[in-house]
């Protein structure tokens, strides 16, 4: 065997992916729908066809994840099985039927000097998607940037490396299929963070970073990332009751913003509860809780009415359990609620439950989150439950994009001017038509 | 006379400033239509009253920059007389007759859980205005701010400093008499830049900064600050004269673009202009904007139909001359026009004159700046003339904001979501009215 080449350094590697994207995202600007969107099916196709490949290929990583001592959760998000794979081409045929973004005229407007002035969306230009172990993201992330006419580098976790290579391999072939430059989505193999850290500084190359992953993760990038970054931080979401609430209907929202999916980032981690009505609310709340073996911890004042609910330290405020642990304090009304929140939340998902309309348009205004709900669930702050369709993960960066980001959150839109000749500070000629 | 007491550290002077803007900012955000609209009223009526007291600082500035040398258009941008004191004023008036965006619900859809979801507007938070010389944009960028629900860091340059303070000091009267915390629009001493370096780094304090100025500030900022920045940098304007255009006006729309006021950064600053009408067109271009005293410098192609040009060098391509100067390039077409506003152009206002409509669609489609014009003056690329009122300024960053920032610029939208007791992935449980 003859020895493997020396590694090109970091820096070169960075440039070239860069140089590459850019060329990539210039012809998908101009690409038309119906090519992105026989990509999009291609995709799709491949994705059927070859699941037992990808399968494999997600053996590999997860045999070599256990050999290294990864367990649980973190081992799950690593496989890609048939049902997987299965999801994961409806989830790029969903992105094929949703509108394209791109070329879309908005607002166009009659001015009085004569033009008319609108907007088009535009696509950013070169997105740098930063995540981790799960590989299904190379192609949620892949689809969603062509949809929207972006070139993307994907920087994924080393540990799902085999499938994310077999992933982005079917990707590029896809887009090959459909004319489009195999380059609009790169995989970025990148072991010791070398390519990454060579990556970060290169605004003007990467309009937008998206990292997506721990909070470590997404500090070092926002700490070095001298572009734009739309973080993805950590869901300690709350739901307030008022006393003017519905009971029964705080009880079925905290239980189903808990239990129903405990893992994930607009689960709800902490429940405030007005003073007038915690004797009668949290016996029911902890029974209720107790049934779904979900762990209460509760302030002082909440475990006079429930002695034996487990007592929650100064830190439970500020943790996002991700787990079936709920934390439970008593606060004496809405502006108690709101001087909680703003201290303890981290700008993802809020809930009152209320019957009051004054303390709902309060709430509603006053939360400073990327979702404010009233008598709903935490859990429907989802691109997919708001309407947006697929999405790139859930901003809780408020320039650009607040929320999940779907297609739309993924353009900019730059101003269109429509004329007839027309000059600023001057009376029209009139001329021939 | 007892000694002045000793500067407090940078340090401390903008964690302070920061503190304050924070309380003023919650307070704004809920701050009413009326309040806001009052202080900008009360604004102006002080403004009309104290027009000479203002004009009379304004001189101080101007004598001590006189002394120090200053001259020309930087001398005349310090100046506040009269007229200009009225111009302030009704700038006031015009962006409290504006929409307030702030609460405004759009989108607001029934989803098939049962919930409504849409979002709604939200303030930013504090914003960081970095400027110059002129000091009417420490009442402009107030205004602004106050009706986004903004609290506002106003860093303005030394050189105007008297002026500053009575405008601010005017503003935060306003604010008081409407209600209003008055570090709504905090005024930022700073002689030697120690505070705004102090600022820049404060991520979390302060949700933007925007520097307007020159290319060295702009860049200075961009370089040091760790939120996001809005980049308002210099306009080398396009007009692309295509062989299909109407060459009358074309003629129009170039004078225009470059005479009507040079030393703006929409101004008109290189004219391509397509082969085949090179020879009919650029006699008449060199007629007409001879008689308006412009100096042309042309490529080498261009010279050939008119040896009276002086030559333009490889510079002149990548030149904000703001000045009765402009640039003539001879291309082969829409798509060397396209590349060469690729290479040279600086993503502000490019414009296309043609009777084509497959060339202009294009030109729309593929030209990445900030405002894209057909047939039209890139003197059009103003939030005034494009509809948006007043504006904070001219973003060429694509993220965030594109081109004229007015009101709506300066908020966010968050997700609001209203509902009965939704959860989710289960069916809803009838309830009593």
């Amino acid at each position: 065997m003859s020895p493997s080449p020396a590694p090109r350094p970091a820096h070169d590697v960075a440039a070239e992916l860069c140089r590459r994207a850019r060329a990539a995202a210039r012809a998908l600007n101009a690409a038309s729908t119906a090519d992105k969107d026989r990509a999009l099916h291609a995709t799709a196709r491949l994705l059927r066809e070859r699941t037992d490949t990808l399968a494999e290929q997600s053996r590999r990583d997860v045999e070599a994840a256990t050999a290294a001592g990864l367990k649980g959760a973190l081992l799950d998000r690593l496989k890609l099985d048939g049902a997987r794979v299965e999801a994961l081409a409806r989830a790029v045929l969903e992105v094929a039927a949703l509108p394209d973004p791109v070329g879309r005229l908005e607002d166009v407007t009659p001015r009085p000097s004569g033009i008319q002035a609108g907007r088009m969306r535009v696509p950013l230009g070169v997105i740098l998607m930063v995540y981790e172990a799960r590989p299904n993201v190379t192609v949620e992330a892949a689809a969603l940037a062509l949809k929207s006419g972006n070139a993307v580098l994907l920087r994924g976790g080393k540990e799902a490396l085999n499938a994310n290579r077999a992933l982005s391999a079917l990707f590029a072939e896809a887009l090959r299929e459909a004319g489009l430059p195999a380059e609009a989505a790169q995989l970025v193999e990148d072991p010791d963070r070398s390519v990454l850290e060579a990556l970060l500084p290169r605004r003007g190359d990467i309009e937008l970073c998206i990292p997506r992953g721990g909070v470590d993760l997404i500090r070092k990038v926002a700490a070095e990332a001298r572009m734009p970054v739309v973080e993805h931080f950590q869901g300690i979401c709350h739901v307030y009751v008022d006393d003017a609430a519905d009971l029964g209907m705080a009880l079925d929202v905290v239980r189903n913003g808990k239990v129903q999916r405990p893992g994930v980032c607009n689960a709800t981690e902490c429940v405030l509860v007005h003073s007038a009505v915690a004797a009668r609310f949290l016996p029911l709340l902890h029974d209720e809780l107790s049934r779904a073996n979900v762990e209460l911890r509760g302030c002082a004042e909440s475990r006079r009415h429930v002695p034996a609910m487990k007592a929650a330290t100064e830190q439970d405020w500020d943790t996002e359990f991700l787990d079936l642990v709920l934390a439970v304090k008593v606060v004496d009304g809405v502006d108690a609620a709101l001087e909680f929140i703003a201290r303890h939340g981290s700008r993802h998902s809020e809930s009152i439950i209320t019957m009051r309309h004054d303390r709902a348009m309060r709430f509603l205004r006053e939360v400073d989150a990327s979702c404010v709900l009233v008598n709903a669930s935490t859990r429907f702050n989802d691109g997919g439950e708001l309407g947006l369709g697929a999405e790139m993960g859930i901003s809780t960066t408020k320039l650009h994009a607040y929320g999940p980001m779907g297609l739309e959150e993924l353009t900019a839109r730059k101003w269109v001017v429509l004329g007839h000749g027309e000059c600023r500070g001057e009376q029209p000629r009139r001329r021939a038509n």
